[in-house]
């Protein structure tokens, strides 16, 4: 692996000093922001998350917030999901797309109020899309990118310890809520969410002065529950099937095709900009969709780009994250796999840089 | 430094196995992109860019393609800049503002026909801002990336060498002009561009399958030139003074405050989304403004955050690059300093992370 250039322009975030003490060791940029991709090694980490509790920088989780009369009409135009019946202290899983149905972006969208919203975007800049439609449609609605950086505390140990420092309340949130908590006399939107299956938290943490006040307290808490500084772990969003825009699906793909029809209303998501065209592929299905994907055999070389799936000599699909798993003592997957060859059980191959590799379509994926 | 991870999300280019041959060591992620940063060492690459020749994978440089009768239109309404007089086989530097006047890119517009235009763009995905305003203002115009991957060859010896490959005409091309040019049957742009102050050119190559055999035909031409595999050098950009949208300035800068007023016909830019903002400080002038500062002595660390200025206890700008500069024996810099402060050999300090140093503000560059 090469290094990484340091510059302004991959940002830092309010706990970069915290991830830098904990001696980080690999980052990816992820908003023109710093993500921590490996502390001690990608396999360590990935047992130490599943036994005990992470503090992990998603600062890079950049806030797109609408505030407005307009910010709820916005927000349903952004998106093929019926947005009319969500409350203030829901978070929801919100594909976005643009006029031809292809995906921008994935985000959570934490709806704080009926005119403020905060979408918690994956690696694109948003902002631009959301900021051009607002301008184009003159709504009455502000969009800008505020200092609200998020951090999350993952792993089987994670109530415990958001509990120590917020108060038992938090063990009450449930699956996609949030509620407001007290920090240093500072208030925090605390959601039960996380790129993780370990279950755990997103902080919001607004004001990046309070960043390793906040880090800080979290580590001293939790020193008898092991915690680590931690980030999203590759082996483990691979088996959880939890999907990553840029790597598994861009503005080539629909959101049927990712899976994430159930997130859609396509039909009653009225004002939504892509809905005319999503109508048929949401009726019909998609030709395509993601698959979890099983590689037997041995290690597979870093997955730095899209593997051709075949079937003799066709090309039925792709794959676009892959990784050993010491827990499956297999290579896990994710791939993009044509409706011809997408029953579980399918038996592919794989174009690998280092070489063709057999490939089973799964049934789903490991967690 | 930390490791960078490979993952399709950061996209490898139609030249990064021409890049990897060649022993690259340090990238960094632009627009989603890999972009070498290092090769042999930063000073050393920097000595060589400035005697030879060296060809520059910036693939990463992605394009914006306008198509269609609403092109020049919508090509208008994204900047200050008075397009009116612009000929097919032109190049302009361009800032690009949102209806505040702040700047989203600052890209180069490659006019192709009246209704094909290619933004050649920096670190932001300005494909969402051209994508949202065409939609929100019913446009007739297609926009979307094409698989465009420019190759730099940037040096003294750039022009001998890429006329070795595409012939003589190729010398006649004028500054920020471009021609069509042949090779191995394939039309290609080529301008007389580049980020360095060394002289030479850009490709715009069509094709990611075209791209390795212009790679090793440049590479195989330019042996006796002591040709080699490059990037945009830090050392050499600050000294000439060449911005970098990120670095220097943000969406919170005006394009006057970057000193880019002179690419600015705020008067004239009928249509532009953000003329009005820009109208007073267009007259007026801006409050603060980039400079060339020096901070002589010892080298500086890595500049990976903004460096505060100050004079006493006050805060009057910040520097975002600085870096040793070996042909000038002193610490070469870009900053933003407020006008109570910026005139010519005006005596600051800056706050770097390992300590206070003396800065002084300069008159210009050093290239």
């Amino acid at each position: 692996m090469a290094l990484i250039s340091p510059s302004r322009r991959l940002r830092r975030t309010p706990f970069s000093d915290g991830v830098e003490a904990a001696g980080v060791t690999a980052y990816t940029v992820y908003n023109h922001m710093l993500l921590p991709t490996m502390f001690e090694s990608i396999e360590a980490d990935y047992h130490h998350l599943k036994a005990h509790v992470q503090v992990w920088d998603v600062a890079c989780e950049r806030q797109v917030e609408l505030r407005g009369p307009d910010a709820g009409r916005l927000a349903q135009m952004l998106t093929p999901r019926d947005l009319r019946g969500m409350l203030p202290g829901q978070c929801y899983y919100m594909p976005i797309v643009d006029e031809t149905g292809g995906m921008l972006n994935d985000p959570v969208v934490v709806k704080l109020a009926e005119d403020r919203w905060w979408i918690s975007i994956a690696d694109s800049d948003l902002l631009y899309w959301v900021k051009g439609i607002a301008n184009g449609y003159r709504l009455d609605v502000l969009v800008d990118e505020p200092d609200v950086s998020p951090l999350a505390v993952q792993g089987p140990k994670a109530d415990e310890l958001v509990a120590r420092v917020f108060g038992d309340a938090v063990r009450d949130i449930r699956f996609f809520r949030f509620g407001w908590f007290q920090f240093e006399g500072r208030d925090m939107v605390i959601a039960r969410s996380g790129y993780s299956k370990q279950g755990g938290f997103e902080i919001y943490v607004e004001g990046a002065d309070i960043g390793m006040p906040l880090w800080n307290a979290l580590m001293a808490a939790g020193e008898d529950l092991q915690v680590r500084a931690g980030c999203p772990n590759a082996i483990e969003r691979i088996e959880g099937g939890l999907l990553s825009y840029g790597n598994d699906m861009t503005d080539d793909n629909t959101p049927h095709e990712c899976g994430l029809g159930r997130f859609c209303d396509t039909q009653t998501a009225i004002g939504c900009i892509g809905r005319d065209a999503l109508l048929r592929v949401s009726k019909e299905g998609p030709v395509q969709q993601i698959r979890a994907i099983e590689i037997p055999g041995a290690r597979v070389p870093a997955c730095d780009r899209a593997w051709p799936l075949v079937a003799g000599a066709t090309r039925v699909g792709q794959v676009t994250s892959s990784i050993w798993s010491p827990d499956h003592e297999t290579n896990v997957a994710i791939g993009m796999v044509r409706m011809t060859h997408w029953d579980a059980g399918t038996r592919l191959e794989v174009i690998t840089p280092e070489g063709i590799r057999k490939a089973v379509v799964r049934g789903g994926f490991w967690a």
